[in-house]
């Protein structure tokens, strides 16, 4: 089955190289992390689970809450630890991103922000409405991952001055990440409205993000961590329908199914799309997830939150995928 | 009296321009949106105000709210205008800045983050909780102006890859907030927690962040929006304290009071500066406001939220000091 080819590469800086090499890059997928039929409500148990195993992954040694907030309805002034260790943890280098999921589809898809069209006041508003939701999402985020200890520091691809041209991306700079990696935090990204050279404005998506930074900053492996096991032949919600464990994409970008062997293996894998996902649903992730594979790094598409996502994010899969691991490995064909 | 000269230029891309003019920069005072001695909450009154304010200096024309977001403690959809007018109103090129006042300070301050030492975890912690609560009120701030009509978009330095050197600006490329604003949007910066190359990291605050801006992009003039009428010399708290009502900034840099005629031109202007505030407070505020006088730019300090504040955000000042309008001018000497 061949991949989508359409992406070009975008302009990025010259020589960007981090200090040590990137250990993973993790998506946090908006259905995993918000309640996707309620308006703009984080999935608070995912998410502390979520943080909890990143936190394990990243981090060995002490680290204490980095979210020095005063709590919502508390007039008291929070808690700092004073005497602090001051030994740095050994931390290995990780980039977060996370979709939208209740966050910020609203907006985009009212107004038509992925067509663009920026001179029309709906759009316009759109797009501003997009970026209040996205971005409170993202610091609901940081501050879950702060609270765990990790070092997470926000950053908005729009900020960033990444944008696209005829909606792929263009100019992605990639410098802020690398500084940011380099002193020892973990940025968070986020797919995020931005302007397009030809249109005048559309979504990026977080999926894409990642196979940007994947191709800039070649991490060891990648993880999807979403809200059903893995990939499957047809939509996971049929009675009949089958988890895929393995996937080889070959080097000319076609791929097939390795693990379960498929009865029919010329038919086409049946995928999901939420009607009112505008940034393409599990399309636009596996042929995502296919041309990041095809760069010898392996993509591990799995459910967040549970014993599975431990392993995937600890990086015990590398060699050998255990039969007890549920979840979708896409990697080069070997 | 001899302002400041240890700052350098930034390292700047070289080719930013602008489509049309930049009409203003305007700094939200962390003093006049925040309340100052209650930890992390905002000045509600003073910010709507400062908002409506702001959108008659920015707007002619029909303009709706661009926040669409759940509010909180609602579980309902927000109402969209689906007949939005299809005609763009026609704005004014802004730049809004906005301080940090009750929410970063006690984080910044409390782990010495001005002070540099990344590799010590307190440091480290006191930054990521500083950029949280710093960019949870750039969220705010956000937020309300959209609410207003004004299509602003959250643009964190850090983000946009600024830096210093010895806590001076070191790297701060105004392309992505150039395209923003060509784009149709009001930037909306704030003081930031930011890398250093000599000390690994620093405060930039939003002050410098403003004569940075007004050196690349030559704004007609800049407004300050402070807690105060203006500028006195001595502690405005104190029973004799006079407002300054122009300050006249010469080609080499030295200034002097031209109103009212002080008895003692050769005394020194005392200057008050907030014990938490760790960017400097009044004195840094003087010295980057007559570095933005020396280029010909207006600078105007003057009380948020009041008939002044109107009055100097419309540009009504430009020609002409009117005697019942409270506020200190800071400009080039005629």
């Amino acid at each position: 089955m061949a991949m989508d080819q359409r992406h070009q590469s975008a302009t990025t800086s010259a020589a960007v190289t981090l200090t040590k090499p990137l250990h993973c890059i993790v998506k946090l997928g908006g259905a995993a992390i918000t309640l996707k039929n309620e308006l703009e409500t984080i999935n608070e148990e995912n998410l502390n689970i979520v943080s909890s195993q990143l936190r394990q992954a990243m981090i060995s040694g002490p680290c204490c809450g980095m979210d020095w907030s005063r709590r919502p309805g508390s007039l008291e002034v929070p808690t700092v630890v004073d005497d602090f260790d001051d030994v740095e943890s050994d931390s290995k280098k990780f980039i977060v991103v996370h979709g939208a999921g209740s966050f910020g589809h609203f907006q985009a898809s009212k107004s038509g922000v992925h067509k663009g069209g920026l001179s029309r006041p709906l759009v316009k508003s759109g797009f501003v409405a997009t970026r209040i939701s996205v971005t409170s999402l993202n610091l609901e985020i940081v501050r879950a991952l702060a609270k765990e200890g990790i070092p997470s520091i926000g950053m908005s691809p729009f900020s960033c001055g990444w944008s696209t041209c005829e909606r792929n991306m263009a100019v992605a700079d990639s410098s802020t990440v690398v500084q940011a990696i380099d002193a020892g935090f973990i940025p968070v990204l986020h797919g995020d409205a931005v302007l397009d050279s030809s249109q005048g404005c559309t979504i990026l998506s977080g999926d894409v993000i990642i196979r940007h930074l994947a191709e800039e900053l070649r991490p060891d492996y990648v993880v999807f961590l979403t809200d059903v096991f893995g990939v499957y032949d047809r939509p996971p919600t049929e009675p009949d329908a089958v988890l895929l464990r393995e996937i080889a994409v070959r080097e000319d970008g076609n791929w097939s199914v390795l693990k379960p062997i498929l009865q029919d293996t010329t038919k086409q894998v049946e995928i999901t799309v939420a009607a009112h996902d505008t940034t393409g649903g599990m399309v636009t992730k596996i042929s995502e997830a296919a041309m990041i594979a095809k760069l010898g790094i392996d993509v591990y598409i799995v459910k967040a939150a549970t014993e599975h996502s431990v392993r995937a994010l600890q990086g015990q899969l590398k060699d050998n995928i255990p039969d007890d691991w549920l979840g979708t490995v896409i990697r080069l064909a070997r």
